[in-house]
């Protein structure tokens, strides 16, 4: 494999393997000797989108695997100019690299490029679409909590129709045999989308909080809102978040997850954000680990 | 020790520990047993408020000591999507790198953690409160002047009241048997200040220019004042600053030092910048020593 | 050699030893050689103007010399606090890196240096006055194309008077054995101008097109003209472009360049960009290796 744009590209198998190699990637013995086939290679972080926690584990996980660290900045690029992300993209295809990480606002940014980019490429989010790295850390956060994914219910609340996180989760999650169900405002979870995931129960909330063994909550995505949001930030709170009155609701063994950033009081009260049940930190860590693996993947071309 | 936050949290033989570090670092082969200790460890360099000096000279140490660097850059960040700075630290904490260089607007940033970051941490300057790399540069810049500090006197002049550098470089000083005066426009030594400061005696501009072994100039803080200067930029230099009159004052042995960055014309009239009696570059190459000292300390865990 | 700021202080023999330097870089085996005079060394990237191919070319060819990089981040430094360019460099030069890489807007950047900069420094363009190792990658880009240069002539047309990639070219082909024809607007072209190059002749557009092996076309710098442009967009491209009506007036054998970043629809139709005889994207390529041997060259101290 050269690219990784979607996780549809991968088998459940495929998938299953890379949740196995970053799991075996914590273990530094077994990471010597994969480092060989990363070491001294030259990759570039373009993101066209804010990020921490995407780019930064990226970064993180490209040092661990002794790569050399190309950062580009849009701010102080050409883009300035008015050079277009194509253009941009090509150029750094020109510099013969081993591999691109490339994060923008565009949906399937690769099918713009008419014949292929030289350099692998791999998406760390396109627009509102796919977020294919995101995903694969989340199912190790589970995998690594409830050691499989068969019987398990995830439960995904919120700004659904603008997160690609959500996107990516809810096809590959189905195909891993987990079941999903969603929630959230309507507005959020429109007709249109609960067609595209024919699968996915639509459960009211709060109701949809004891029926999970994963809660997903996500981040209201503000900056991708033409209008405001309809509701107040507590308001939002009280009737889609998670609060200290409804969190008993919450299965025994439940864990609750979120991909970040947190918008604190609004998705989550401030509280709950590390409590006990709370993988928040965890998933963050976990995404250095995947992130790590699907470079070695990609690198060593099986 | 874990973290340097504040030079209050060393005693005066571990500051003296470090200056003799920073000295003999210069050395390369003393040096080549030391990058043992921080060979291939992976840093984070998180800087909130805007820095030259600071920030690049910690990455120069950072490169000569043969470490892997990440440069957060928060423009680009999800601090863009309200992420707080608690947020921030937290989500790199989770990465387990091996060391944060923090600078940021808020005083004492450390405190509203409440369970500890795993993560060590070296304060680069947190408000108007502390910045302890820069005071060991100071005083290194001193040793190698006057090969010691007692008997010394040091005057430090202008906006006293908003400089993280004075005022870790005030009590610091006094511990290490310096003499410290005081002086400048009132309003930027405030009664309260001087009460902080027992053993800071406050002399008027230009006398203490006399009396002085080092002369320290600060850097008016235009970006932390509510309200403009009271006086204009020549005005300020004629009542409070250098220049080829006043310069006449200083003994014969004196040496003139600003943290940087000046304001030509302000502080220091342009032609004293690099006068022969200045070592303001001085104290930049010195900063990279120090930084290179205080981190190999740090990553030792003595 | 310490400093490259004007390929005007290169003889003939030395640039063309620069560009058989940059052929063999494309082989690894001689790199290998060559990776140890600049293996380790710390270079930091001082760029104050936007730039894309410029600036990541350089950290590519810094990268596979195996260099320690710092890249210089205007928007996050002490600049902000109305610290200057001076000082800023003078700040650099202090921490004894070994090698400086910059772009700012001033012509000669370097004269205003009263005692020399320690570090080593190569020009990455500044102003409106030069481009050396733009101008070493064209020629490279011109030389694998026709094995040499003597007989060739090459059409530069455009924005001439703001273009420090075109002053640099002019003057540097002219004396490998180069005829160089110019055309564009004539008030890209000022009279002062051609009185500056009494050698480049001025042919009218697109009579020219049919008299180069080589069609170097110039952004329009839009940034740098204090009046509006004075052709719209179709407009220029009609009178003074590339497009598929005049294409078919080039020699048979004849290349199309442009420095980058493409105005595309403007200087050229999107369409020839990537036409076969197009050499944008090659020049892009050769510019690491440009940049690889000017490193190489500059570090070893011939």
């Amino acid at each position: 494999m050269k690219n990784l744009f979607s996780l549809n590209e991968l088998t459940v198998e495929k998938i299953e393997y890379l949740l196995d190699l970053s799991e075996k990637l914590t273990d530094l013995s077994e990471f010597e000797n994969i480092k060989k086939i990363t070491n001294d290679k030259l990759v570039c972080n373009l993101f066209f989108e804010p990020s921490t926690r995407t780019h930064y584990s990226f970064e993180v996980a490209q040092n661990r695997l002794n790569m050399k660290i190309i950062s580009f900045d849009s701010v102080n690029s050409s883009m300035q100019k008015k050079e277009t992300f194509y253009d941009t993209i090509k150029t750094f295809d020109s510099f013969s690299l081993d591999l691109l990480i490339i994060r923008c606002s565009e949906n399937e940014f690769w099918k713009q490029f008419d014949c292929e980019i030289q350099t692998p490429i791999i998406n760390a989010g396109d627009g509102t679409s796919e977020h294919p790295t995101q995903s694969l850390l989340d199912l190790l956060t589970i995998k690594k909590e409830f050691s499989g994914f068969s019987g398990l219910t995830v439960g995904i609340i919120g700004d659904i129709v603008n997160s690609r996180v959500a996107h990516t989760n809810i096809e590959t999650m189905q195909r891993l045999g987990i079941k999903v169900l969603l929630s959230g405002p309507l507005e959020y979870i429109p007709v249109l989308n609960l067609n595209d995931f024919p699968n996915a129960e639509y459960i009211p909330f709060p109701e949809i909080l004891s029926k999970c063994d994963v809660v997903m909550m996500l981040r209201i995505q503000h900056e991708r809102h033409l209008h405001k949001c309809c509701l107040e930030k507590s308001e939002y709170n009280k009737n889609y978040g998670l609060n200290s009155k409804n969190f008993s609701l919450l299965k025994r063994n439940a864990i609750i997850m979120h991909p970040g950033p947190v918008n604190r009081g609004i998705e989550i009260t401030d509280e709950l954000v590390e409590c006990e049940k709370s993988r928040i930190f965890e998933q963050m860590k976990n995404g250095v680990f995947v992130r790590m693996a699907v470079i070695c993947y990609l690198l060593s071309k099986i």
